[in-house]
């Protein structure tokens, strides 16, 4: 199986893998139990993950509040800090194409009386900084502005898009999930108050995430209970997959310098190889901000869902739409939803069934691009002759 | 080491591991992702497991969610259920010695206009299902009380509780984190609505719990996002941690009629060494109804903190009151925080200095009991000649 769905998830380093390993089997104390060593232990080991993750992103280890998910740290970033600023503003601004776990939230607080702005996005789906300068008014309070779209890629403006927060004293949350590992993070550059990363979208553990929360920055817990977290975030820390995460920042700190410039080099041999194949395949997301080691695309009258089963039977795993979104069942199975990214980016719903993602690791190599190349013409192919539609038109 | 604070953590089981780490090495898609096989492994795995923790606690599959901590549970039930209840009413009951993560959550919510009842306990730490009765009003809309205090080891009349509840039409929460794998649970024949369970606290490991939600229950999630868990709680979820809770469920329903006797056994030598070896011990909770391998006490001037090192150092690790109140640090280290629990029960705060827990599980062994009676006179003996106030009223 060549697996190219890595925005969905990574597989995880066995290094990473094997400095769990003893935190499941030996030093499995609760880490708030100091009175003991294997209780210590446990501690003493998440502060040294807090360090890692600190570096990883320019941070201090102060400032990261470790998590469950990339979804709870953005729940925890938006409400978080909603929770202290009741009184100041209810203007919240995002960009059209964000995670669900940041437009669900944000969308759901138009009932709490709040306003919220979608700064549109342009057709590689790049928010215009004018445009959140422009945005930004007395009663605003936060924004919230992905590092890099899942579905299609795109790297966003983000030191400029923090510039502009920062000079407007506004705070700035960045979800970085579909980012680490891939682009690089320095909180200082970016000029954000909040940011969020997951471990397992970088070669890291499912179970553990973090949330950078600036110093000074005020949030409130969505989890109360015992004083984890400095109070941000109650409950048990987990351990193994918090260890886990912190060596998966140190792993991505050292190395991505050399498997990054190898993503671009198989990115753009995808991205040629297949504009070479295929007038009627369109990109999708920026052709140059854009996530290293991820292609996305339409075909004209080829279900996105369709190929993707194609591909998989070939032994060739990729995405349509993120996957967050395919447990969001259309009334019958004919009744595909269309994706708000690919609408946000005017992909034109006539013509486009669905689009695909191609979205490389650190494992991948470049035999997996040839392999996709060699079974794309065929799998069209095929698809084309059971479409309808483009037997009419073609 | 003896590890003799089972209560803040157990040791996850081999076998229980071994079944996890496929999800980290070959199974690791998103369970989302269901159009290729590492996706489609990692759902079915995880839609597996829903099905062993429902069979642990009598419930169907469909009633299980599940969250990242114990702590994660007991916010949903609480603040998820409540979050439909709005115009029922705005009466809570929970009882004196509940757990944080359910004090905390229903402390706060004075401030959104609810009316909480903490119900007293008798110096067992028994609510008494009377008053119960008697506390519910037209008003009430929830009821909360731990099946098992962590800190004195009480199994409350948690049926007769949840047949209360039930004739008077209230809804009624179980925290059952410190009961799973050491008291049988049975969701029906306990007459709740919503159940909370860790796996890290009977052999599974960190970052996977479940909260079951009866059908017909509704409850509004405390994170949003993608579709995961039927939309009560959005995220990824930690497959392999996932597969871990559903083992440990497995393992502890066919293996707890053979451990549990055996920790009855062991907590009643170690019960009656104890009671042999001073007369100036006292112990806490109740003698009968008790988790099985657990045993807690004070001892006249003796702070329980210094007892707690000193044991540390000969090997033998316990508890201090709850791990997750370890972490409130009083101003000074002199000032010590008495334990709420200590105080529900009529411990006398002039003459007790904190309290230890000892708590056993399936790998202990009865030489550790021989262990704790052979050093806890000598230590004890040093600690006293150490208090001043033992010196001066003795």
């Amino acid at each position: 199986m060549i697996y190219l769905d890595n925005v969905a998830g990574t597989k995880p380093d066995q290094r990473v893998i094997e400095k769990m390993m003893p935190f499941f089997t030996e030093h499995y104390g609760n880490p708030s139990a100091h009175f003991y060593p294997i209780g210590r232990e446990a501690f003493e080991a998440m502060e040294a993950a807090r360090v890692q993750v600190a570096e990883f992103i320019g941070a201090k280890a102060d400032e990261i509040v470790f998590t469950s998910s990339g979804t709870e740290s953005n729940n925890l970033a938006i409400k978080g800090f909603l929770g202290h600023t009741a009184n100041k503003g209810k203007h919240i601004i995002i960009s059209e194409i964000e995670h669900f776990s940041v437009d669900t939230v944000v969308t759901k607080l138009l009932n709490d009386g709040y306003k919220i702005t979608k700064l549109k996005v342009d057709n590689g789906g790049l928010v215009n900084p004018a445009d959140l300068e422009k945005a930004i008014n007395e009663d605003t309070v936060l924004v919230s502005i992905q590092y890099v779209n899942p579905e299609i890629g795109t790297i966003q403006y983000t030191e400029k898009l923090g510039e502009i927060c920062k000079s407007k004293g506004v705070a700035f949350h960045v979800d970085a999930v579909a980012a680490a590992g891939f682009v690089e993070i320095d909180v200082n550059k970016l000029n954000c108050d909040m940011l969020s990363i997951a471990s397992q979208n970088f070669f890291g553990p499912k179970g553990a995430a973090a949330l950078f929360i600036k110093e000074g920055t005020k949030l409130i817990g969505l989890m109360d209970g015992g004083f984890q977290e400095r109070g941000y975030r109650s409950g048990t820390e987990n351990v193994p997959a918090i260890v886990g995460m912190g060596e998966a920042c140190a792993l991505a700190k050292a190395e991505m310098g050399d498997y990054v410039p190898r993503l671009v080099a198989m990115q753009k041999k995808l991205w040629e190889g297949l504009s070479g194949q295929f007038d009627f395949l369109h990109f999708t997301g920026h052709e140059s901000r854009r996530r290293p080691g991820h292609v996305s695309f339409w075909i004209e009258y080829i279900e996105g869902e369709s190929l993707l089963m194609w591909l998989s039977l070939k032994g060739i795993a990729c995405a349509s739409g993120s996957a967050c979104s395919s447990n969001i069942l259309a009334d019958d199975e004919d009744d595909l939803v269309a994706s708000s990214v690919l609408t946000a980016v005017g992909v034109p719903t006539d013509i486009c069934a669905g689009s695909l993602g191609m979205s490389m690791s650190r494992y991948n190599i470049e035999e997996d691009v040839d392999k996709v190349l060699e079974v794309m013409p065929e799998t069209v192919q095929k698809l084309c002759e059971m479409s309808p539609m483009y037997n009419r038109d073609k």
